[in-house]
């Protein structure tokens, strides 16, 4: 089965972006092997928020990806290059029992939050930057249950990024 | 030189206690090696808050060590146990040129910041439990000036705790 894994750069507080959505804290690790972990999924998955900053800033390109944005305002016909589903759960349930390369949750947290409380997320992985920002958008939107998590993989680069890989091991509690 | 440590369990979202100052979601575990770190001080450096929460659950023991406890509204007279310093900067500032073991911060939040800023914290150290709380007790105060970080050690145990130890890179931007 295809998983939904919630995969992002993180500073150590927590955030996956500053108060007013800076990202310029997250560096590239040329160890790091994007590309290769890009090639592990086929669909992007990102709430309404994390659409519209992403087209503000450009940053609109996944090569060779769908991408799924959800939305109840947005309007499909409005948004030529995504597929707008006002109601993710049962596309996604759909979507996991279908043949094909993982789903990757690319933000934010409030869509995180409204996922996991369904147990529509399968894994949660971070690359933890070394930074403390102290204020921003967090990884998981509050007020949240606890979403506890087991521990699968972990690499530390030169660049002093971790890279720490959970399954999600209750994701409705 | 006597080096200022904040080290302290977070959740994997940043957080050092729940909303309401939860920690039951710390876990300690066998391998870790808490006594070994704990000789590695002689001095604990707590917030009002934390000091007050530490009395309140009756978790005031650290053997062999003394405590301060940063306030301006605490009276010295009504603190037997404890030193109280209304003026932390000029006292940790005279304290790490004394001979002596390193100082555990300890907590929380809010005297890290402003420790921070007047560049009087050397290094972060944190035990990121394999869990998200959605909310809480922030590591780190906001809004505050970002602290760079350098990664100097981590260590993964069987229980899913991760161990991250970083010195502060740059404490007063």
């Amino acid at each position: 089965m295809r998983r939904i894994r919630y995969s992002v750069a993180i500073s150590l507080d927590g955030y996956i972006a500053g108060p007013n959505g800076e990202t310029d804290w997250i560096s590239t690790d040329p160890e790091f092997g994007f590309s290769a972990i890009m090639s592990e999924f086929d669909t992007v998955l990102v709430g309404r928020r994390t659409w519209q900053n992403m087209k503000a800033t450009g940053n609109t390109l996944m090569p060779d990806m769908r991408t799924l944005v959800a939305s109840r305002t947005l309007l499909q016909r409005n948004e030529p290059t995504v597929t707008v589903i006002p109601n993710p759960s049962p596309v996604l349930t759909a979507l996991r029992e279908k043949p094909g390369k993982d789903i990757w949750l690319f933000g934010g947290g409030t869509l995180f939050r409204s996922l996991a409380k369904a147990g529509l997320v399968d894994a949660v992985e971070v690359a933890v930057m070394p930074v403390l920002l102290g204020a921003g958008i967090p990884l998981l939107a509050g007020p949240a249950a606890r979403v506890q998590l087991t521990l699968t993989s972990r690499t530390a680069f030169r660049s002093g990024i971790v890279w720490l890989k959970y399954d999600v091991a209750d994701a409705a509690i």
